[in-house]
């Protein structure tokens, strides 16, 4: 099964075309964001908790790269926006933890739904066993992505 | 050619996916960067300049989505740091423009290296037929994705 040898420049034409993929994908589902008071970056937030599950404000600047101060910011304009709330963590009543609300996830939802939706339109203009074979070869490369995860 | 019906949950699947994939893959590219003295956030704006070529202060801001406050502490940490430099705007010289330097520029071919890199490893572990049905896949979705753009 195993091929051996990928040329370079074919690796580096599949990213290429496969980062532009995304951007598209991505740019797409964040015109949802267009009727909503969020910005990018605060948006960043949000998918963070949705995907990575409640965090300390800490670690929202830690897993972002940003500052303390703009952190604050960005999650008090959340809070006020009803997106996420602040409570006292269970673990330790001392220190406060940060969790997206449930409207923050039903606006994660209609961006990935929008996704879906665009994604969907694309499919439906090539062959059916393009689709097939464009759904398998992704799973494959998933599995192959989480080998080697597993391996590492 | 064309399928006509495509069903949600495909798309779903096929959305969830290329989502993970590409997560995997900007994760990799981004190891790069512990080398270096640059923050993600840092790096976010440095990528704008790189594909979007320079701007001013107001349009890196508006275009990440963050204040103007945070977008200087930015910009000034990336100028400290040589990544990248402000000079007068060549239409308007009472204004400044921000681009990206040399070695601004280097850092992001090194994070693309990276990433295709991983890529590459990753397709030598499935069929020589796979990598050509996929990298024509891949062409296929962008080709697609092309004309709807245009057709917009």
């Amino acid at each position: 099964m195993s091929r051996g040898e990928v040329r370079k420049e074919d690796a580096a034409t599949l990213e290429k075309n496969l980062r532009i993929i995304s951007t598209r994908i991505r740019r797409e589902g964040r015109k949802v964001l267009r009727d909503f008071p969020i910005t990018p970056a605060q948006f960043d937030v949000l998918q963070t908790l949705f995907f990575q599950g409640e965090k300390r404000m800490s670690d929202i600047s830690r897993n972002l790269g940003i500052t303390k101060s703009t952190t604050t910011g960005l999650v008090k304009r959340l809070i006020d926006a009803g997106f996420i709330e602040r409570r006292r963590s269970e673990r330790d009543r001392r220190s406060f933890i940060i969790d997206i609300s449930s409207s923050g996830k039903s606006l994660i939802k209609k961006v990935i739904d929008r996704r879906v939706e665009y994604l969907r339109s694309v499919m439906t203009e090539i062959s059916t066993e393009q689709v097939i074979s464009l759904e398998q070869i992704v799973s494959l490369l998933l599995e192959v992505m989480d080998s080697k995860k597993t391996a590492e």
